[in-house]
């Protein structure tokens, strides 16, 4: 039982993780965690915006001389804005607060927040919303892929779509998605082309004041069979994969494998014919996504995350007064032209997150010497 | 907190769900519950194969009276062909087990669920992993939705794809979906000729030994703004929906509202911008599918599940034998063509489902009455 | 994860249980849990009250050939008493229902109940509340026990004290508890003067129309170290096996090791000292109980659960109608005088379930024997 | 659904807190907190050793101008020592260092955890397993407690036994023992002359180099009918007490109501007969502390919490060297004498967890006006 929680609003003081149920004996370095941020910050979706400075994370507590201690893990990485947002944002209770936000953003938390929570200034739900919470997410995935390369599993993503610009090759090799982020750092992807493309794209919606979405696909490797269960609905790791993938802002759908185009497909067309080759069973092709019955089947884990456009405009849209009822412009926030390239990254935290709770509901152990023992004797023991 | 468990292997004595969480008070009637499995179980996809028996619930706890206690409801429906199955399926030791399957078929959970479980015989894997598991699930369903409607919320669902056959119309009117049962009992579409056109292909694929997928659309209406949460990732109700449909066999993908489109529209073109009109909020279209920033935003909830077709096939797939690592022609299992027509009352009742959890948070109460003061006055109060 | 869930009303059709999340390859048979099943139901504490048959399990799930499949076990036990209860606990509506039930009992859920679910029937609430439900929990505390002897661990109990009658000594060894429904099936305890004076002590309060609580004994021996976990307050076996006994209808204290008279010694008196004796570290006392920073220690688990006595009483307590608000003796249903010695089976199989648990949590493991390979090579790897 | 994780090592960076789930718009203050964990901090158990500096709370997120969001909570304080701890519980890896605690203590988590998380340095162990961990839920205690607040209830505490000093009478009222921590600030007792006993019997331990354990009562006033519940046994509010309860370092033993002489009472004396007075239902007696099948009954919750006597000793006791297996004197750790007094805030805080889950089970609600409209429409619709 591997647990998550994090905290942190938008402009607030802090980001934080709390990772409970990790076993001990894992090395987790500071710099891991503070390149996965990275790669989450800078992309060339902000359309020119200058970057501000990096995040850097802290390490609090579950950790010692390097190795995880089996105890919580707590990972805080600051605002460093906070300082201009003091006031705004106050923790104690302040005679001269804010002007309130009452002009609801289609496509954002704020109006369907404000009615759930009984709120009459959005800044109340939004400072939550906003895509900066994702940090959190993010620091805890790269803890988790740590856990994961003690049994050679990797986990790596790359764009294939972003507006009408689609990647139109399947990738060859899970390392050239895996050093996408140094072959192509602005639009992480695997084909020269579409990516300059990608950023033309981009450049033209920026131009027009406008957003784009698109597609990141996400793989893991190396994944063993067996993860998840087909036993009962909710242990299946299909589904704790879309939960997971699904639950990230500006995210609408959840693809494993080839399943949009195979919803059109013959059956003798989709599946993926079973062999045995090297000591193990392998596939002729990987149209299930490495998930079959709910479980890993050995293949590479494949899903595709469909992004909508980011909704905050540079025109902003037509909304309503939630406090007068009168047509109003949306409230403008500074914002990017298309989240996607950097969204990879919390992707891949996401489906770690999930491949982590599965290991370690499915090897048990306390300590990671434990662990590989159950899962070596395991791999031994197939048939 | 609603929970469920199901359990019963196909040639089992019987499947079996339980609920726990309800509140008292709720009218059930055990005909609703034999509506909904009459819905999962007959359609044209099943290619001609003479129908059995039609399967009867019987409720053996939770209800008195005919409504909920709020105690545990128990819900059971006999495999009526479990006589048959008597020897196969002991459940005591026996001295004369019957012929191992070591054959697994594509696309099925036999092969990682083998290994996972260190089972030498697949049918131990695959007598859960049948679809018949789905009983459990509509059960649940049929219960579920009783208590969405106290509270004006329905959920439907059509058929929008079979093979290449594509709906080409978005559905005008909820009750034109939630009549589909009666006006197209076979393919459940809302459209003539292309359900003509989808039962067709069935017809083909099914003279060509082969099957098919396609696409469910399952849509909940009456939903009140703010079921889920934009807090913290895991309260969610997209990330929750896509699991709770993920999780149905042989499911690839979800799409919630105009996702895959939407992933190359403009920002402009895909925002559903906001309105006010007799006195509630309201939106111009529904690309979000009813839900942002993780939360019901008080529109039709639309989500699309899309289904890989069949893996059994009667011309069965290459396989490798799981003892002798020889290739080997899959097991044959006798099989339908098409499963999308009635998975449709399954996707219904895990939307239900994900409903039915977000609304008891939100709501809490006890009795029925309760939760609909709680519901009332929560209306009431918005601005 | 494993989980369970019971259902049944008292005098409904059957008391249901789906345990899920068992390991395959456990041989589990009916006739262990019959027997369980009878050590609940026959004492001397129902103060010559004729037996109802017996009770007998049924198994609809998760097993074939005699082990578990890794798939939700379903066990039902029918009430036999049913047939004379059709027209008071219909399913369905009626109408003639029953008189209602409004003169609550103290000491039971009556009043609460009824307040909390909006009832006015206290049947609605007295008919889960009652003890039969236990016998949902005992079928899956039998199945649980068949798992964790596969690792050489056992649950026991025996009685300890009646009213005022306590057991003056300590177990001297497990086996003498273990056989303790052999040596005394009607009070279950192992020293026989003391037996005869709990045995007397009802009959007096028998006499007087009075009831008597007591406490139980429940030992777990063969434990690992381990179990549990000092590193999050929820995961502490203490925790965990206090909230497992203390759910038991009429227990009001749970105690673990020598903690009540510890609570007045000094620690010099108190602690375990520790010594290293065959390859193993030993205790030279046992005041923690089996129980140390919230885990295991490796020494039998040792825990006394205190009943307060029966509340239904020969001479029905004062109390208030809950419709006329007026004083009325509470109502007389048929009762035990002393629920104490069938007691603790129960309790058994509540501390089975909460080390059962622990054991899969720690363990991991889908099938017994991958299960045996984790825990052996743990034993293994130890100083 | 209210969550709470905890983190930080004993002379670690700091202790953190995130809770997840709190509804909207309650107040909460910095001083709130500081002052709980005053409580948890000072009192006479220990024996004369010099106060370090106070624990200051710091709020990282979840709360804006003086209220709740709605959003997870972090709390923070700092370890002031851990300036002097860095190398011994440097973050990073160290080519120094510190040397290995190979001397289990027992009663403590030193010889369980190692053995478990298969450690040779007891301090990897032991750092979580420090009372230190408790600041963690005294921080999440104080904010809860201003949840319930908002609903009229109280939670306090006060010492009722040292050693072999037992406070001889009842307490007469609440306020008694809310301000005990006022009146008597070393024992918290609300007897003058039982607690210059309990003193002095500290005072002669700590002149033995010796420890005294002792029993703390907690008390919750205010507390509605019907949370808890008696229709599924883990839902049950005793269980939820009692795990709760027993999960803080030390105890060993939980009673709820009169339970302990209880269970050598008639049940005729053991009953709180029902009177109904000024619109509500109430009781002659309180034997059963306030929870009745599973639920609160409205009278206060009385829970008393046995503390087995700490097991760091002056006189070190008998271990083993996990290493060496060779015996040897167990690590000395300076340690209090007594930690009952101030053990009480940590029990106030844990009841206040397990209420607030039970009240936002109930009612539901993601701002505190929502809950309270619930809360009041449920208390109106009682009989």
């Amino acid at each position: 039982m591997l647990r998550i929680l994090t905290a942190g609003e938008s402009h607030g003081p802090a980001c934080v993780t709390i990772i409970e149920g990790m076993p001990a004996g894992v090395r987790v370095r500071v710099e891991d965690i503070d390149q996965d941020l990275k790669h989450r910050h800078s992309d060339s979706g902000r359309g020119g915006r200058g970057l501000i400075e990096e995040d850097k994370a802290e390490i609090l507590s579950g950790i010692r001389y390097g190795k995880t201690l089996g105890s919580p893990i707590t990972l805080i990485v600051r605002n460093l804005d906070f300082a201009n947002w003091q006031d705004e944002m106050s923790i104690e209770e302040t005679e001269k607060p804010a002007a309130k936000v009452t002009r609801p953003r289609p496509g954002h938390a704020d109006l369907a927040g404000a009615l759930k929570y009984g709120q009459d200034d959005i800044r109340n739900i939004s400072e939550r919303a906003s895509a900066r919470e994702t940090a959190g997410r993010v620091m805890a995935g790269a803890v988790i892929r740590q856990l994961l390369l003690e049994f050679g599993i990797s986990v790596a993503s790359h764009t294939v779509q972003i507006g009408e610009v689609r990647l139109t090759r399947r990738y060859s090799d899970f390392k050239e998605v895996a050093k996408v982020f140094e072959t192509d750092p602005d639009i992480r992807c695997i084909d020269r082309e579409s990516s300059q493309k990608m950023k033309q794209a981009i450049l033209e919606a920026g131009a027009r004041k406008d957003t784009l979405g698109g597609v990141v696909e996400v793989i893991a490797t190396g994944v063993p069979v067996g993860l998840g269960s087909v036993m009962h609905y909710d242990r299946r790791l299909d589904g704790r994969t879309a939960q997971a993938l699904m639950s990230i802002p500006s995210v609408k759908a959840v693809e494993i494998g080839n399943a949009i185009q195979g919803a059109a497909m013959f059956g003798s067309e989709f599946q993926d014919q079973i062999a045995y080759k090297g000591k193990r069973f392998t596939r002729q092709s990987n149209n299930m996504g490495g998930i079959e019955g709910g479980m890993s089947n050995g293949e590479d884990i494949v899903c595709r995350v469909y992004h909508k456009p980011i909704s905050t405009l540079g025109n902003p849209a037509k909304t309503v007064d939630i406090t007068t009822h009168q047509p109003a412009p949306a409230t403008a926030e500074r914002s990017d032209i298309c989240a996607v390239p950097r969204a990879g990254v919390i992707s891949e935290a996401m489906l770690a997150f999930a491949l982590g709770q599965a290991m370690t509901e499915k090897f048990g152990g306390d300590h990671i010497d434990e662990m590989k023992r159950n899962f070596n004797s395991y791999i031994k023991a197939q048939p």
